[in-house]
């Protein structure tokens, strides 16, 4: 019996930026095909010009957002004709392209929640465009949490050096401690071992980081944030049978000797995690949010409307991006997500 | 007309931890003796017995704390004679230890105070040895700050690769906010941009992170404490000649492209500029308060009871502790700081 390839939904990102050439190198990659059937959500004539400025080859096979994906041969596009390709002025920032990126997103989301699609990777899209466009979603993290809440999620930045999830992410340094309850701890921690799990094959090993200097050393420093909330949810994680460690001091927890043993950091706040990330993994760290009711992650660059269209973007960070979403299908029976 | 080598005051340490050997390792380095004179101020008794047990050089020099270091000839120690060397049990936590070490950074500070000494290098102490001798001090830096107190301080972690001083330090994680003054950033700035032009003989090129996640992206994220605070004190800063860039987003400060154009990273709290710092240079970083009265500079390590005096200890810490004080007072004039 041949195993059934996940579909991935590729959405393409900002046309004038270097979403659709790498979108393009995705469809052409053959390893790629081995691991999952890309269906890249965008438009056809676009990626075609990209394909004859960059010297990419053109996609193959081109299908309707009506058509059934369920026979398709290989990777598709699913054109959704958004944005006239001769009149698009590439590295230029124009509502037709915010407007255009956000259908794809659209689009992509809603084939995962029909169960068309296993999971969403998405190109980097731009937030100036989306503005002049009158779309005020600041990114793709608030459209799919809109589009796809469960009452559980939490943000994770995944890389071979150093995986991170968050209990507070977009909020200012000053709101952080109101946020913090035992509950969003204990949830963060499960989230992060329940995918970490699916992402390894075994029970992954945690670190919880302190909120405080020092983890607040016995309640010298801080308002024994540790003690109350942190500490409590670590008892109960572990209970229920995760390996966690912690809370730790956040600045020895990072240690080269701790990375090593550890599959994923459960951090307090956004620069407690991000900066070990860019500092360590600047290039290769993958975001995605867990608990989501679609799989969803996304490349950890911009547009880079400066070299766009000239073919020469790197797509190390899409394909992690898209193997990371291969990943966190892969365990999933498809009645939760659909095939 | 030859130079005069700075004198650099190198306190023992406990007594019963790595101290001692680290000090007879300096005391017998031959580059370290071309760069300083070094004076230990600890028990001449113990670290003779030291020396015995692990079969390093026993020190030449023996003076005591009235006698006149003018005319040493070479590295010396200054005998306190605060400890009984025989009874003294190796690696176990005492009052006696705990009240001898104290004392030797004591006299050490005076002798500073008094300009008989450059600066001073502390070797560790133990926390829990302190509280037995009914010390209540938590650590160095509180002794220096309440000794050589002067009106404006901040913390500094110097390193090859990553360098940070701090606008706060120990306190906890919510208090920060609080804490931050327009006027304290630019004292820090100032500090860190002051030390580093003396240690690289040219001018320091700073950055200053913000404090919210992405420099709070324009009021997007926080209380806008980067436009209210930080941005005045750099503009401030960069009035008084200084090169200051920032506020940065936390995360993409550290970025290994940013790193090899600066020389130090203002730091906002404790945790932002200890995670990169513990990450990136965690055998490699000296602890030096700025701004004292007296110039101190610190190991980066504990006292390591479970290999004290088995002479394996590892002296890289000191050693760059004692070059970076040498550095720290190399363009002091003698008025200042006294030979």
């Amino acid at each position: 019996m041949p195993s059934v390839k996940p579909k991935i939904a590729l959405t393409m990102g900002d046309p004038a930026g270097v979403g659709p050439e790498i979108c393009l190198r995705a469809l052409a990659d053959v390893d790629l095909q081995d691991e999952c059937q890309l269906i890249v959500f965008g438009d056809a004539a676009l990626l075609d010009r990209c394909a004859r400025v960059t010297g990419l080859a053109v996609p193959k096979l081109v299908v309707s957002v009506a058509d059934s994906y369920e026979s398709l041969a290989g990777p598709a596009v699913v054109d959704l004709k958004r944005i006239d390709a001769d009149s698009l002025v590439v590295g230029e920032i124009s509502a037709a392209s915010g407007r255009a990126s956000f259908d794809y997103i659209e689009a992509a989301i809603a084939a995962a929640l029909a169960g068309r699609v296993a999971a969403v990777t998405t190109a980097p899209i731009n937030k100036e465009a989306f503005r002049r466009a009158g779309i005020h979603y600041p990114g793709h993290t608030e459209i799919f949490a809109e589009r796809a809440a469960s009452e559980r999620w939490c943000m994770m930045q995944f890389s071979p050096e150093i995986t991170c999830t968050f209990v507070t992410v977009h909020c200012g340094y000053a709101e952080v401690p109101k946020l913090l309850t035992m509950e969003r701890v204990l949830e963060t921690i499960e989230l992060t071992a329940e995918n970490l799990e699916i992402i390894h094959g075994r029970q992954p090993r945690l670190v919880v980081c302190g909120l405080n200097p020092h983890a607040g050393e016995h309640g010298l420093f801080g308002e024994r944030e540790e003690e109350r909330i942190i500490v409590p949810a670590i008892e109960e994680a572990r209970r229920r049978g995760m390996i966690v460690e912690g809370p730790l001091p956040p600045d020895t927890a990072f240690l080269p000797t701790k990375r090593k043993v550890t599959d994923g950091f459960v951090c307090m706040y956004h620069d407690q995690g991000h900066i070990p990330l860019k500092a360590l993994a600047f290039d290769s760290a993958v975001n995605t949010t867990l608990g989501l009711k679609v799989v969803r992650t996304s490349v950890d660059h911009g547009t880079a409307y400066d070299i766009a269209w000239q073919g020469t973007a790197s797509c190390s960070s899409l394909f992690a991006a898209i193997r990371l979403a291969v990943r966190l299908v892969g365990l999933r029976s498809p009645k939760t997500v659909g095939h």
